[in-house]
């Protein structure tokens, strides 16, 4: 039985991607995916992802079993999934955002048109792609960033990649559809290339920081996976490292500060929408188990080296979206239990925080190892108007009159988003909103809450080294864009209820 | 028109009573149901009651229009709703609960068939029911009592009542079917009747220790409304004249100590069927607007003469379902919020805490005057082994092996539960659940909660002079029962899924 891999490695519909992904490997008898093979399930690309996903429905809800089967029935009757249906596509829909209008409209956006051109001013000079150089190839440059550098082959060039070991390199290679002539498996070399002016890295956390101090020191522009760290100490370092280089973009990847529901969220409280927001909510609860080939298995992620382990790895997202949302965080208290049996670590954590400006929050961060039912796992905000419910991809506005507006938001991708910002700021000096200070902020306060809880007490974070302006996090947005949402992949749609 | 009352006040189907009564009053131009009005729609009494239920469909669900159309389809058909099919009737189901067995069979609980000797014991002496004095006969007697005590007829008996409210001990009358002979405007002439054997008292917050109080000093058993007073002073003072007076049976009504549901997840959780119970999660949100007739209209619970308002008055029942699941609470911290504009007090709480035993809790209550949405109000206990759902009505327990088994309660009433407590402690001496030290401990921790928002610090409660046993709430059961539910109104079925 050949290897099937489901619409293709090129497709910001991440979430199909991780889920079924170990499934199709073990079904192809370990056998990684690769450019020609998902060819042979339809069209080259995302779009092909998107029919796929339609046609296979609720993606989370479907046993492997089935969507195997409905693979190899298309494949079968070898041919492409039909396009899909696009509800209303005769009428581009007008949303008025924030301070501005949006318009969804048949063509789609200008991304899915020419990626290249989408947010370039029209008197920016033109330039060529920048020279990628990749450190660490692993799962996170596999899964969560190559699917997002497919889409941008005008902005970005990988012209290079390190990997210590040789097969997981490979891997990437064929993934990406790269020669092994770039690869090195020590990183050193590809820093002394002139020719490579950005590294991605992309390595556990425990070597996040000295490989990007390298970079820094190598004169190279940086985006690198969070936390900035092993330790606090190290974040502070990383933070001072990239104020004595402020010529060069370093980015730390959070991509919830760039996700496309959350910064819509955002946008919709500070034009009022629901008057003064006072109470944010946000709850999240995983069952989580190694399952090979998976974020989940990676070592490290059971005997964290560092300190919080699993809180500090998952909940640095949860809280980014909270501060995004709400703006910094000015006092808090925690409880912890440890209730993964894979994870030698607290794994769940309620914290009750109040905001530097207003308002108060309260996030449940959970990892079990049991399995876990009918979880709401949604952000709220309420407000002295009305009320926010954010999901991934939907956001929904809930009004004082009982009326309810359902955004859509449709072929998102937080970490295109992210590059887009890394880009820009490199070729055109936008300013960084996932900058290395803010992922220090997110990881502090979670280091605040496990000593919180552990010596159940209410902390103070307002005088704390990395403290932040009360506003929080930026609201990103891309390069000379009136909308939320111009020239990305993401099509955005509403109904009102 | 004529006034329609939907299955009969004489019913624990208290959901469908608090929801449609207002709206089916101001249909009937403000006449209040009666007993003759009732048996209009179908057979008396509460059988009938729930087979209207499922006629009618999900009763949240409905808006009130279509709910009288319904009504008025089947009094113009002039019959009694069919009865409803039973599933699995044929089977009786048997489940371990605890440590004991629970059969559900097709004939029913023992209530049913004849609820005055469902839980006596076979060497009781007989006895007459209580001879029960009534203080105040406003919304809780009449939605919350009357109900629970017109299952009870051998067991009470209401030989006089008390409101200063000529109108309101009428519109009582009605629904009790008792004549006004027993009627007085001032309760002194009550305590001053030997035949008053106990008193039941329900009048507004700030009223209720004074008078109970009287008639503790007057040699009554009492049961009696919560909170314990309008103070902490006044709860201390409470708590210490029930010492004082060791003989009296002293019940104060706190329905979620004798819950179903609760009770079944404790006995579960007692049973160990999730290992070691690690965090304990409340979430109850509500979209609070006072409307006529219902208990969001009483006045003083806009303009709150006791500290906490609605936080206090509402919340203590979900701190109730807390302490009775996991044991007495050490120390916490909290967050409030004001949002709601008919509320002049914080009315949105968070609290993280800990418990004395072991394990950790985290309770979101929040009365918004916004409308909310799609608002998840499970309680949820995450233990070593799996996890527990409880909502009204029904408990899930997930296994470790993702299997899922659903406790189903129909019927079920914790105001005849608690009346069930109080008579078999009057009549056999029976330990009571519900005390005032109980309902003391409730509502100082939440006093505390609303202290720790407002200094932003973690509080101990453990040396307060309230401090119950870790073990919190004993697990309630009546009286020379085998089973959790052996007598009661409840019908117990599991689904394995």
């Amino acid at each position: 039985m050949p290897p099937v891999v489901l619409g293709g490695h090129a497709s910001p519909k991440m979430d199909l991607d991780l889920h079924y992904m170990p499934a199709l490997r073990n079904y192809g008898e370990g056998e990684a995916g690769s450019k020609s093979e998902w060819r042979r399930v339809g069209r080259p690309g995302w779009t092909c992802q998107r029919d796929a996903t339609a046609i296979l429905g609720c993606p989370a809800a479907l046993p492997y079993t089935e969507v195997i089967e409905r693979i190899l029935s298309l494949l079968s009757q070898d041919r492409c999934p039909p396009p899909v249906d696009r509800p209303d596509s005769e009428n581009p829909r007008i949303a008025q955002i924030g301070d501005h209008q949006v318009i969804d409209s048949p063509q789609g956006t200008s991304a899915e048109r020419g990626p290249a051109a989408a947010t370039a001013i029209a008197s920016d000079p033109p330039r060529p792609p920048i020279r990628l150089g990749i450190i660490g190839t692993g799962l996170a440059a596999q899964k969560l960033h190559w699917p997002a550098l497919a889409l941008m082959p005008q902005r970005f060039q990988i012209v290079a990649f390190a990997n210590r070991t040789r097969s997981t390199a490979e891997e990437f290679a064929t993934i990406a559809g790269l020669s092994m002539d770039g690869y090195t498996p020590d990183y050193g070399d590809l820093l002394a290339r002139d020719d490579v002016e950005a590294v991605l890295v992309g390595v556990p956390i425990e070597r996040i920081f000295p490989i990007a101090r390298d970079c820094i020191e190598a004169g190279k522009h940086v985006i690198s996976e969070k936390p900035p760290g092993a330790s606090e100490a190290e974040a502070l370092e990383y933070v001072e490292l990239t104020a004595r280089h402020p010529s060069q973009v370093v980015l730390m990847g959070e991509q919830v500060f760039y996700g496309d529901s959350r910064r819509l969220a955002r946008s919709l409280i500070d034009a009022g929408a629901i008057g003064q927001p006072r109470f944010f909510v946000h709850r999240v609860v995983k069952h989580e188990v190694p399952v090979p080939g998976r974020f989940s298995s990676t070592p490290w992620r059971h005997k964290p080296a560092y300190p919080g382990g699993s809180i500090v790895d998952g909940g640095v997202h949860d809280l980014a979206g909270m501060r995004l949302l709400g703006g910094d965080i000015a006092s808090l208290s925690a409880r912890t239990e440890w209730l993964n049996k894979a994870i030698e670590a607290p794994s769940v954590l309620a914290m009750d925080f109040g905001f530097a400006r207003n308002g108060s929050g309260s996030l449940f961060y959970g990892s079990f190892s049991t399995p876990v039912l009918d979880e709401d796992g949604s952000t709220r905000v309420y407000g002295t108007d009305g009320n926010l419910i954010i999901n991934r991809g939907s956001v929904r506005l809930v009004r004082a009159d009982g009326s309810v507006e359902e955004h859509v938001l449709q072929g998102s991708s937080a970490f295109y988003n992210e590059f887009l910002n890394f880009y820009e700021a490199v070729a055109y000096g936008e300013p960084v909103v996932g900058t290395v200070a803010q992922s220090a902020r997110n990881m502090l306060i979670l280091l605040r809450a496990l000593r919180a809880a552990e010596e159940e007490r209410t902390i103070d974070v307002r005088a704390e080294p990395w403290n932040a302006p009360a506003e929080g996090v930026p609201l990103w947005r891309p390069r000379g864009a009136v909308g939320l949402f111009d020239g990305l992949p993401v099509r955005h749609s509403i109904k009102a209820q």
